[in-house]
């Protein structure tokens, strides 16, 4: 029984406020569409937020963690327990989204969706287990539909405290050794691709090791049919618990009325998806970067997701988004503050 | 007589600070490389700063601005007056710049290199007026031997307020009505490329417009001989006070010690100059952003320099390097705070 909520609908963007926002753009001292995508997006968050003063100072990031049976087909070029490991270093604040999130003074939550080890009580880490990491997606269903439910949920969750703490912006982000193999195992389903295509590198993987990942991926698609129509059931099949937290959280913050700044290769195959499940989800979703794992450009390609950097950066973590923040923070302090040619007395082009 | 600074050596990156930044990045928390250019970043830094925790915390902004004869050529879709208003704008803090300057807490300087009309007094705003604008480039020098000096020497006392300030990073801005003609002509001498490959739309100029700019700045060229290899006579004959500024600037910071990001096509024409009167000041410049000018490309093609950002910005004022900031800050933070694989007791790949 898949939970109530996914059936909510999504909330609409304020066409009055978008076009309001617009119509300051063009007031604002500077040549009329002179700062490129700063001025779309702060009339997006406008839209989104409801507000003629968008924000994005208060940022909800939310790592959702998790292993992968499929790590024992040597998918990784690193060992299984480094996601464990790579937990209490993101509580303990050594890791590359820790420094990022104290730098932006961003809430960061770490959600252990099921890892082969349990990591134990840990400062800032929310226990919500769906089983010690996913069966391998090699050889049969990645979980079973009541793992599917409490990643889901646990993803909801997040959103909720995102909702609950008022926030600007929500960010997820994943730490999953081998995740990167059910994530272009969705994106061969959901854009009817071939492995070989969506395969790549990931953590460090020479070209043969990319080459067996993609034949692990075309023998777990051989068992299925038909999954493309049906996200969710692809996600139970082929996804991994902290995948499928991202979509449920993306789903919910859609829902809640959250906007969502997507980070790298695993996070768009969560967004896909949440947007294959209910389209009107796209317009909350804003694509921080391009990583440089290969797959990535032919999913944020079918999302018609035009990414904000392109920095060759393929780490996870929601480290792309958090990277990406000041540019949304630098187009709503200029939408917001800039004076406009009647206030400044400035003659218009 | 050109000042005697002008030949002052450039100062060399530390190699052996650059080796150890590098060392410090492959025994990060991460796979090797998986934070891209934020990774190059921080060593670069570290190496220009000769620090072990390179910093962009402290920026100082310098905004240089002048008029220019040609604009009488109807090269630009503002009228001249702008140039001084945007003056007051910036002083009032109503500005992109100033908003941004203000997010950053940098150091915002406005220096009239020489505008058509005086600003008057206006706080924050330094007078060093080489004259009152340039003279028409389509039809003579745009400006003689003892005004080109002015300019230069305003850029370096630029570099030195900057220096004495203990400044991380400088960013130079440009504002000057029709300085997108000066800035291709610039282009097209050092590049050796036909004024139809770098003559864009500017402030807004439609397809008929482009194309008379592009023959103003033929006729310009026809003048003159074996101007690409003397850049800082190409400068004098062809620029506008505030690139002649920004040149001197970027050439003082290069010997001074301190790094530049580079802002859009203005300041782009202004490293070119800078580059080619001293090939090893390239070292020092980061370049922020690539502008929606579409000559903007092909100078950066010849500078061998690949942009940060990428986001149809095309205003100037330095507003593309501000918005670029937080990615350097990111990359040194990362780099100073984030754990060693050692440090967290996380397994290497």
């Amino acid at each position: 029984m898949k939970p109530d909520w996914l059936g909510d609908s999504v909330k609409l963007p304020d066409q009055t406020i978008a076009n309001r926002a617009l119509a300051r753009q063009s007031q604002l001292t500077k040549p009329p569409g002179s700062l490129g995508v700063l001025e779309e997006l702060a009339i997006q968050l406008s839209s989104l937020q409801r507000s003629e003063t968008p924000a994005a100072d208060k940022v909800q990031i939310a790592i959702f963690a998790a292993d992968h049976g499929v790590a024992a087909a040597g998918v990784s070029a690193f060992p299984q327990e480094v996601t464990v490991q790579m937990i209490a270093n993101f509580s303990a604040g050594g890791a590359a989204i820790s420094v990022l999130a104290k730098s932006l003074q961003a809430d960061l939550d770490v959600i252990d969706v099921g890892t082969v080890v349990e990591p134990g009580k840990l400062p800032g880490v929310i226990s919500r287990r769906a089983g010690a990491g996913t069966a391998n997606l090699q050889v049969k269903d990645a979980m079973d539909e009541a793992q599917l439910v409490v990643a889901l949920n646990a993803g909801r969750e997040a959103a909720l405290r995102a909702k609950e703490r008022s926030v600007d912006l929500f960010i997820g982000g994943d730490m999953g050794i081998g995740n990167t193999t059910p994530a272009a195992a969705l994106g061969c389903v959901l854009l009817d691709a071939d492995p070989s295509q969506l395969a790549g590198p990931g953590t460090g993987l020479d070209s043969k090791g990319v080459a067996h990942k993609a034949n692990v991926i075309r023998e777990a698609l051989s068992r299925y049919d038909n999954l493309a129509t049906q996200p969710l059931e692809a996600l139970r099949c082929l996804g991994g618990f902290e995948i499928a937290a991202l979509t449920g959280a993306y789903i919910s913050c859609a829902q809640l009325g959250i906007p969502v700044l997507v980070d790298g290769y695993i996070t768009t195959a969560a967004a896909l998806v949440a947007v294959k499940h209910q389209p009107e989800i796209r317009e909350w979703l804003i694509y921080s970067h391009q990583s440089a794992e290969p797959g990535h450009q032919a999913m944020l390609k079918a999302l018609d997701a035009k990414p904000l950097l392109n920095l060759g950066m393929r780490l996870g973590e929601g480290s792309g988004a958090a990277t990406a923040v000041p540019l949304l923070r630098a187009a709503c302090t200029l939408h917001n503050n800039m004076a406009t040619f009647a206030d400044a007395g400035v003659a218009e082009g």
